[in-house]
Formats: structure tokens, C-alpha cells, sequence
């Protein structure tokens, strides 16, 4: 244990200090704009944290070795858990009045790109708390494509090792490979992120909302600067912008790097990509519909409005440009389904995720046949492989999982005295890393702050939950996991 | 084609004729009372029907062939389907302004045994109407006992291949052994029901009552003689035995086949029976700690309405003895999550069941030690019988089916207008045969009658698709099911 246990900690070592190191951003703004409060808590925590996260790394430095199927659990599972405790330590201590509890669940919904807030007055905030905001949600974002390229599917995760990119990977082998994946990703995703707040500065946001934006549209994560989100700028441009990097962000980003390295047609082709905007032009067309049909909007501002509104909640970015709390009962239960969407593998969003709704209607398609033809021989195919057993096996095991997770989590938020809409969205907007919920307390014009604490642990859980894609959680449970 | 469809509509032509035949005791309990409009309504359609059926039946009558697969997905399906239409007409004429939508709604809720009414106004209703509402469900319950026995297991169902009686059964082969079991359950189901009508009779409900409650308290069906349901009677006696009854109407009846042949053992040991006693004694100490909290009701009180509507959401029977609608949202999603319940395999519930949510949580136990350790191989067993790969396919497609179509329905119900609680609860309490849903409209206190007929129809189908066990429905759906 001892010997595998201490890449485990290198790594740690290794993200703790670059998380306090990226902490000097938000203490360098505060400190010029004079929020002395601020911009203290930011510096004493990164020269902390670089200094313990340093130290860790240090201690544990060594020949580079492979880890095990069980240490890249533990380190999967184990960094989102930690960076989150470290993340909440300055915004403890930065002079909002946020208590330990409010304080993890909005570094937790910061780095796992969920974007709920328990934080309002964003408008007179210091600057450099935003950014730490917007950083979190950008760190989350690549450390989640990466996650998903790199360790899901040789973990074998809930259907991930769809998505291997070699067929000559090995379980056994997780870091050189990662490593490699990880950095031509980040090229990628730093390009995304500097064009889109390049578009951001052009359609005449100020470089603060430009940049902060645009990290947190790319993280698909959603926190604003403003309270009233997107919306409150009252730009049409900066929505269009905000549309469009959001569809983006929610493509596999490896397509990104075969189309730089000359293959484009792969992103048109891929079965993920094409499911993913029929399911985003079929919702937006029927809310535009509803909206003109019950008069809420006009043609042109229904279409834009369901637009923008649609794609935030499939993408599970959780920007609005409306409070569409507004719009009626016939949205609210769209926009609930729509949080159980989510983008494509291997992309910034979470959630369910359009493959695996694929892979099982391709099952229950071939189940079907084979109750009609009790010996038809039936292959299915994705994208034009083979689809193992094993796979559709893992992908069902994920959706009941996932609806497992959901169901109890919403129960016991009832349980607490929450309102149906509130534990069911709650729950589903936690889960699927999605940010607001639905109704007059956690809606979109509404913040997570007055729920009660035991409701704002079993929401901070479920982000974790969710952003392991569960059963990465559930394995920890299991007993035999700890046997050596 | 015609060859093999001779016998399915020997056995609709039986069914339809057996169905009127049943009308002569409402046509002779409404000239009794004289209630002219519904005993004319009843004795029309009971000769009408009788002559039909008989007819189809003596058209198509010859020597005894088996049923193919595909025969009996089209028997099971549309004999649901075509006796609801029959049983709706004598409800259309009888007087009581139902039109077409509401009186198939009405007699479809019947049949499957769901309980969720579109009538008002019931205790001055004629006796006629409520004995023909008691005798749709009880009607329906023995039919889904025997389907479940004797043709689900044959065609290989949702993982109800796990109830095959005797390995030997051969999918070809599924009329003799069919008649066989549903003589001896059919035994069962009459005995059960006179104890429990003689039950009601000593707590001191009338024998019109005590015969109608207990028709549908055995068919878990729900339907009353009174708006307010059994709360009507205000006697604690008259919950008990249905409280009891109902927990036993929820248990496989093939067992109770076991006990009467000097094998009580399996009663006591199946799986099922452990794992929903395990369920409804965790929900009740539940409801009944959140009720004595919440000070809604003392100790005694909380236990007593606690243990009666939970066991009537479980089982899918859909009484109240309360109006529970009252007792805020800390319960409310409790009842939610317990529309998915259901009871057991062979019994007259419905819903998802204990069987597949136990095989379901084998199945990602198993999943996740295979994730820890890839190379381990961990056979699946349950109630002492290795559970094959193909089995436990059939169960994770069936939970994927029914979630889907959970969601598509509440969907639509809410693209409709209904609120969010409406549209949620409406649709499960449908889907899973429950009865009645959440909310002031159609929670237990309310009734279906006020919704848009639209929602209705979406409704009425979801009764129908969750008494088919979903996957029946989906098969028809498929185009290869209809090519010879």
C-alpha cells in the first residue's frame, strides 16, 4: 500500500501547489483594487499551499512508476475532494461571512463546473473573488476532459472505454499516456478559452467580464459576475458568444485535436456530436414553440431565449439570460428533463452525457428484436465499432446508478422540508453539475444560500457524485476495495 | 399470419364474452335499486358483448394449437387493450356524463388495476357503477397474476424469465401450462378475497362495501365506494384489514400455490417477500419518525397513517385514509419515490418491483468489484439460482425503458401545462398502476377529471404501458415485430 500509495500523493503534491500558486491571480487584483480583507486570505493561502503542496511532492518525489487500477481510483476520486477543501479555504477567510459549509459548496460547485452559488451581490464583489471563481471553474473544466480521456476509460468507467484512443492501451499503464493526452488537450482548451474572451472583448464587455466569462463558458461551469447572470448584461452579442462557445465546449475536445492535426471529418461524423445537436435543435425548436404558442416572447426573442436557456441547461453551464422561472409550468419540466442531457464524452460538460443514452437505445433496440426473435444474432455497432457486452453492461449500470443517486438524494432533501420542485431540481442540478434549479429559491433568479446546511452537504455531495460519473464513488463503498 | 391468429382471437372472443357476462351483476344490482339509466346501459352491453365475444369465439373455435411469441405478444397486448374498450361502454351510457375520453380513462384505470378516477360525487353513485368499477379491478388483478406467471416468464419479459416455474418450459408452448396455473391461482385469488370481505364485514363495513373494498383491496386496485376513499369510513378496523391485505395481495401468489401444497418454507425465504418487507418497514418507520417530528400527527396516529398509505403507495393500490397531501413536502417526495416500488413478481402489484431493483443492485455490486479487480469473476446468484448475463440485460433494460418513458410522459404532461407536481406524480402514479398522484388535483384528495383530455390519453396509455411491463408495448414498436 505504502509503495503504491505514493505516486498518489506526488500527484496531490504536485496539483495542491499549482492550485495555490493560481491563487496569486485573484490576491494580485484584490490587492490593486485595495480589498485588503481579499487579497490577505488569497496570499497567505497560496504561499501555504505551494509551500505544503510542494513539500508533499517532495517527500514523495521518486522514479516515475505506473498506478494501479486501485491508486488511480484513489487519486481520481481523492483530487477532486482535496483541491475543493483547498479551493474553500481563501473564500473562508476572504470577508463574505461564508461559513465552512457555504464556502465548500461554492468551491466544490466551482471546481466540478456545476456553478450553483450560495453568493449574492456578485455585482460589488471583489474582483479577485470572481476571477477565483472563474479559475475554479476553468481548472474543473480541463481537469474533467482530462480525466475523461485519460483515466475513465482505462478505469472502464460507466461506458468510457468507448473512448479509448488506442486499442492498445493497458489498465495497468495510466501516467505516461495521461500525460502526453493532457497537454495537447490544454493547447486546445487555452485556445477555446482566449477566443472566446477575445469574442467577448469584441461584442463590448470590459476585459474583467471578458476573461472571467470566457473561462467559466469554455469550463461549461456557468458562475457569473453579475447575480442576474449573462442577462444582466443586456447584450445580445455577448449571448450569441456565450451560445456558441457553449456548443462548442460541448464536444469531445479530442475531435479538436485530430481536426488541428488535418482530419476535420471525424467531427462531423462522430455519432456523439450528431446526437448531441439533434437533441439540441429538437429542444430548442419546442421551447420556441411554447414560448410563442403560451406569448410569452415574440418569434425572434422566443428563438433566442430558448436557445440560450436550452444550451445552458443541456451543457450543464447554467447561465441565464431570462429568469425562465417565469415562463410557466409547461418549460419548468423541459428544462428539468434537459438536465439529464449533458454534452459529449470527453468534453467540459457532465451529466448523463448523449452516448450513453445512444448505447442504450441501441440496446433496448436489440433486446427488443431478440424477444420477437428469440435466436436473432444482433451486433450493435456505435460510430462504426463493435460495441462489447461489457460496455452496454457498464453504461446501463451507470444510468441506474445515476437515477439511483438522484431518486435518493432528492428523497432526502424532501425529507428535510425542501418543496418537491426544489428537492427534485436541486437534486438533478447538483447531480448532473448543471447550477440552478427550478422554482422561486434555487431558480435562475434565485441562489442556493437559504437552504439549510444539511441540504447544501447533500447538494456539495452530489456534485462530487456526479462529477465522478458515480460509480467512482460507489466503488469506494465497496469493501473489498480497502482489502489489500 | 391467419393460421397463427386464429387462437388469439378464440381466447379474445372468451375474454370478451366472460367481461359481459360480468355486467349482468351491475345490470342487476342497478334494477334492483332502480336505477333505470345504467341497468338498461349494463344489460344492453352485456348481451351485446356476450354475443360478440361468443360469436368470435365459436367463428374461430378448432382443435388447441400453440402460440407462437409473437401470438402472444398480441394477445397479452391487445386483450389489456380491447377489454378496456369494452368495459367502457357500459360506463359511457350509464349516465353519468362520462364521454368517450373519460369513460376509457376510467375503465382502463380500472383494468389495469391503477385506481386513479375521474368520477366525483361516488357515494350516491348507483351501486351498479361501483361494483362494475370493483369487478374491472379484480378482474385485472387475477389477469396480471397469470400473465405474470404463466406468459412473461415464457417470452422472457423484463427479467421475469426468473419465475419460470420449470426449467423445461419451452418458449413455443405457452397455452396448456398457462390454463394449468391460472385454475390453481385463480383458487387462491377467490379464497383471499372472500377472507377479505369477511374481514371487512366484522369490522362492520356493509356487505356491499365489504365485497367492493375487497375486490380491489386484493387487486391492489384502489377503486372505493366513497370520495374519500376508505378515510370515509373513519374505522381503524377497516384499515387494518386492508393494511393486511394488501401486504398480502403484494406477495407472489405462487407461493401462497406452495404453502397450500404443505411448502410454507419458500414463503418465508424468497427474496422477494424479504426484500419488500425489508422496504416497507423502512419507509414506515420513516414516515412515521418525519410525521411525529413534524408534529403533524402524536406517536399512535403517525404509526397508523404512516404504515396505511405507505403500504397503499407500495403496493400500487392507491387507498388513503388521509389526505396525506396535507402533511407537507417532507413526505411528499417519500410518496414519490415510493411510486417506483411496487411489490412482487406474481402478485396483483405493478410498478418496477423488488426483484429488479434487487438484481439491479447484484448487478452493480458485481460491476464495481470488476472495476477494482478486472480480472475477478463473480457469479450472480438470487434466491439461490445463478442469475444469467441475459437476465440480468433484460432487468437493466427494463428499469432504462420504464425511466424513459417516465420521463418523456411527465414531460409531455408538463408541455401540456400542468404544474410540475401534476405532471411528475401524474405520470408515475399512471406508469407504475399506483392510482393516485401528488398535488391539490389529482392527489388523494382530488380526482383526474379536471386535467385537459389530452393529458388523459397520455395517461391512459401509461396505465396501460406499465401494466404491459413496458418492453410488451415497445415490441410492437419495432418494425421487424410486424413483418411476417
Amino acid at each position: 500500500m505504502i509503495r503504491s500509495a505514493r505516486p498518489v500523493f506526488l500527484v496531490l503534491g504536485i496539483m495542491i501547489a499549482a492550485l495555490s500558486v493560481a491563487m496569486l491571480v485573484p490576491f494580485w487584483l484584490d490587492a490593486a483594487d485595495g480589498n485588503v480583507d481579499s487579497a490577505r486570505a488569497f496570499l497567505i493561502c497560496a504561499l501555504t499551499g505551494t509551500a505544503l503542496g510542494g513539500a508533499l511532492s517532495l517527500a514523495t518525489r521518486g522514479e516515475a512508476t505506473n498506478l494501479s487500477a486501485r491508486a488511480g481510483f484513489v487519486l481520481t476520486g481523492g483530487s477532486w475532494a482535496v483541491l475543493a477543501v483547498v479551493a474553500a479555504i481563501p473564500l473562508r477567510f476572504a470577508g463574505l461571512e461564508l461559513d465552512w459549509t457555504n464556502a465548500f459548496f461554492e468551491a466544490m460547485s466551482g471546481l466540478t463546473t456545476t456553478g450553483a452559488t450560495v453568493l449574492t451581490g456578485l455585482d460589488d464583489m471583489p474582483r479577485g473573488v470572481l476571477m477565483w471563481r472563474a479559475i475554479l471553474q476553468w481548472i474543473g473544466g480541463i481537469g474533467i476532459i482530462v480525466t475523461a480521456m485519460a483515466v475513465w476509460p482505462l478505469l472502464g468507467v460507466g461506458g468510457m472505454q468507448l473512448f479509448r484512443l488506442e486499442s492498445s492501451d493497458n489498465s495497468e499503464k495510466i501516467l505516461p499516456r495521461a500525460a502526453e493526452i493532457a497537454a495537447a488537450l490544454s493547447v486546445i482548451y487555452l485556445v477555446l478559452t482566449l477566443a472566446c474572451a477575445i469574442c467577448y472583448g469584441i461584442v463590448g464587455l470590459n476585459t474583467f467580464d471578458a476573461i472571467a466569462h470566457a473561462m467559466t463558458t469554455v469550463a461549461t461551469g456557468g458562475y457569473s459576475t453579475r447575480d442576474a447572470s449573462l442577462g444582466a448584461f443586456l447584450n445580445e452579442g455577448a449571448d450569441l458568444v456565450a451560445l456558441v462557445f457553449m456548443l462548442l465546449s460541448a464536444l469531445p475536445f479530442v475531435l479538436y485535436l485530430l481536426a488541428a492535426r488535418g482530419k476535420p471529418g471525424p467531427l462531423f461524423a462522430d455519432p456523439q456530436v450528431r446526437g448531441f445537436f439533434a437533441l439540441v435543435i429538437a429542444a430548442v425548436a419546442i421551447l420556441t414553440i411554447v414560448l410563442m404558442v403560451t406569448g410569452v416572447h415574440g418569434p425572434e426573442a422566443a428563438w433566442r431565449f430558448a436557445a440560450f436557456n436550452a444550451v445552458s441547461i443541456i451543457t450543464g453551464t447554467g447561465y441565464a439570460s431570462t429568469d425562465f422561472a417565469v415562463w410557466g409550468p409547461a418549460t419548468q419540466a423541459a428544462f428539468f428533463v434537459l438536465m439529464f442531457a449533458g454534452g459529449c464524452a470527453g468534453s467540459t460538460t457532465c451529466s448523463i452525457k448523449i452516448f450513453r443514452y445512444q448505447i442504450a437505445l441501441l440496446a433496448i433496440r436489440r433486446y427488443i428484436l431478440t424477444l420477437v426473435h428469440p435466436h436473432a444474432i444482433a451486433p450493435m455497432n456505435y460510430g462504426g465499432k463493435a460495441v462489447p457486452d461489457a460496455t452496454v453492461y457498464s453504461v446501463l449500470g451507470f444510468l441506474f446508478a445515476f437515477i439511483a443517486v438522484f431518486i435518493i438524494s432528492a428523497a432526502i432533501l424532501g425529507a428535510m422540508g425542501l418543496d418537491t420542485v426544489t428537492a427534485l431540481s436541486g437534486a438533478a442540478a447538483t447531480l448532473g453539475n448543471v447550477g440552478p434549479g427550478l422554482g422561486h429559491i434555487i431558480g435562475p433568479a434565485g441562489t442556493f444560500a437559504p437552504l439549510p446546511d444539511a441540504a447544501k452537504w447533500v447538494m456539495t455531495a452530489n456534485m462530487l457524485i456526479g462529477r465522478l460519473e458515480v460509480l467512482t464513488v460507489l466503488v469506494f463503498l465497496t469493501p473489498r476495495f480497502w482489502r489489500s
